[in-house]
């Protein structure tokens, strides 16, 4: 079939830093969207997907999956985007669309969903590329639309750091009387506080040290319980109806379960492993708690936050840096040395 | 305050034998119902209980919470219940009645609820004593009413191993729509199997070995799932909408969490410690699956539950021995040679 000639940054080994070479996009099909991406997001995904952290890297791979550009060329049949629209692209940009998952919107659970880095695009019968790059071909039905207000930067992190949050805000319904908790102060937690605040909710960070209270305070959070005090665990028991456990690596999340309240949830949405940490049950069983994970969230959802992030003009808390920047922006995202999420600005990698 | 002696079967020490020894039981109170004990299930706490494998028993323990008797006496205020209503007694006998837990009628979340036994009787000031006696005195609110059709000693367990599986099961709305998975056939496992059935679910049994499959068809599961069979696990992937494990010992639960359905929930019924298992999160994230806990259920709900088992004519499969046969009891009970719960009936000690 027919393919464009696109530049993009990736990496063909795990022990190589990323660099520029080329890679082909298909050509507008009929149900597609060629968006000019404008800026992505840098997600902890994207590195551990580099450095086949997970073993399942295939190689070369182009990651990315926080893209805001603009419409530059749609197929004959699309209808929910036109050209010179600003538009967004999440983690998906495929699913089977028929089984029970894709019929309830929950394209994140369907077993054949095609992520935007390290999935298989039937069209072009080689993996999918991401959003370090020029552009992107994408169904219409896995582009989302952008209000006008939101600054284009600021709103890439929203496409997988604040739906992973948003999603389990909303499918355990936190409302005004809700009392949420978030566990780590990163590109996951700062959204999850800003969101959970503009939901009405009241909300505690819990945090190891004293020094992201002001910072926290500052994103919405109402208060800051310090995990390393026991006294301020104890005092903690039973309070929360939902923790969002945002921490991306082993730890012990046991001490957390014990500060929900009767019929409370802990949602773990990073990666645990790969030495699984143990699980106490007593404290789950003297209080109907449960532990749940969550994986982003669906599209119509997607749509919803970007609208909701619009109307409450809401955005993540960004660096901004070049395409050629990457390298060094992923040993200080080690160092969680970036308040709270860089962001590309492709710009870079067209002027080259 | 005025006391009433009572035979009782109990030990003073983990290292011995049940025996039999007086128990004084408080006079009634304004709200107190006195019933005389015609049964009583044996259940595995009990037995913990006894042999303080718990590190929290205080002696000398007289246990069973299992309980169904004849009201003989009632004070002043009681308008539950009157002299010569059959009634039944679980593991709760008091809470505080006050807290959101207590007021949303879940007592058992309650942080002051009373245990039947090894609690603490505020009225005497000494421990609570259980079922393995002749009598008990207990407040109206905490005494349940029994239909007129239900044998008497298989509803004993019904009290226990029955509620302990109709809380999930009702909490997590199972219906003539859901497939509900078992694990263990055990007491719990064997009421879970018959409840989920009249709620009209398709229930699953899933067992180490072929051996089950025709006495839990009997019960009323439509399947048989060997666990350790790979293949029959592979099969099973993302079916199941509730899981209820009643294995009361460590296991690794998590080869049943990937058998769930996108939003399905493993219910923990049994303390799995001391070791705590790991919990592998992967599965969990990639479908909005979870880990529960729940704890035997309200005083509505088990009025609920009996209820239910009168216009079904459910009690529970039992063997029914004396008292004296008690420490026997335990022994097979260790070996799981009971099918499916052993009941006292409480002739055997006042004959004596």
């Amino acid at each position: 079939m027919n393919t464009i000639p696109v530049k993009a940054y990736g990496t063909d080994a795990p022990e190589h830093d990323l660099k520029q070479f080329q890679i082909d996009r298909r050509a507008v099909l009929e149900q597609d969207v060629e968006i000019d991406i404008l800026y992505c997001g840098v997600c902890h995904s994207d590195l551990h997907f580099a450095r086949n952290d997970w073993g399942m890297t295939q190689y070369p791979v182009v990651p990315g999956h926080e893209i805001v550009g603009r419409v530059t060329s749609i197929g004959s049949g699309v209808t929910k985007h036109k050209i010179g629209d600003i538009v967004a692209v999440g983690c998906l940009v495929d699913s089977c669309r028929t089984c029970n998952n894709c019929q309830n919107d929950w394209e994140q659970y369907c077993h054949s969903w095609v992520g935007t880095y390290g999935g298989f695009d039937k069209h072009l019968n080689t993996n999918t590329h991401g959003g370090y790059s020029e552009k992107i071909v994408v169904d219409e039905h896995f582009v989302l639309s952008v209000p006008d207000n939101l600054d284009k930067a600021g709103l890439a992190p929203v496409l997988c750091a604040g739906i992973t949050t948003w999603s389990p805000l909303r499918y355990w319904n936190v409302n005004k009387d809700s009392k949420v908790a978030v566990v780590g102060l990163g590109g996951l937690g700062h959204m999850a506080i800003k969101l959970a605040h503009a939901l009405g909710a009241h909300v505690t960070l819990f945090s190891r040290s004293t020094n992201k209270i002001s910072d926290a305070k500052a994103l919405g959070a109402d208060e800051v319980i310090i995990s390393t005090d026991d006294a301020q665990m104890e005092a903690a028991m039973g309070r929360f109806d939902l923790i969002l456990d945002t921490v991306p690596y082993e730890h012990d999340f046991n001490p957390y379960i014990n500060t929900l309240n009767t019929n409370g949830t802990l949602v773990i949405l990073g990666y645990l492993g790969p030495l699984d940490p143990p699980l106490v049950s007593v404290g789950m069983i003297m209080g109907r708690r449960t532990v749940a994970g969550s994986l982003i969230g669906g599209i119509a959802e997607t749509q919803e936050l970007i609208d909701f992030c619009g109307k409450h003009n809401i955005t993540s808390d960004i660096e901004v840096i070049k395409m050629q920047e990457i390298n060094e922006a992923y040993e200080r995202m080690l160092k969680s040395d970036v308040k709270y999420r860089f962001v590309i600005d492709m710009k870079s990698l067209k002027e080259r």
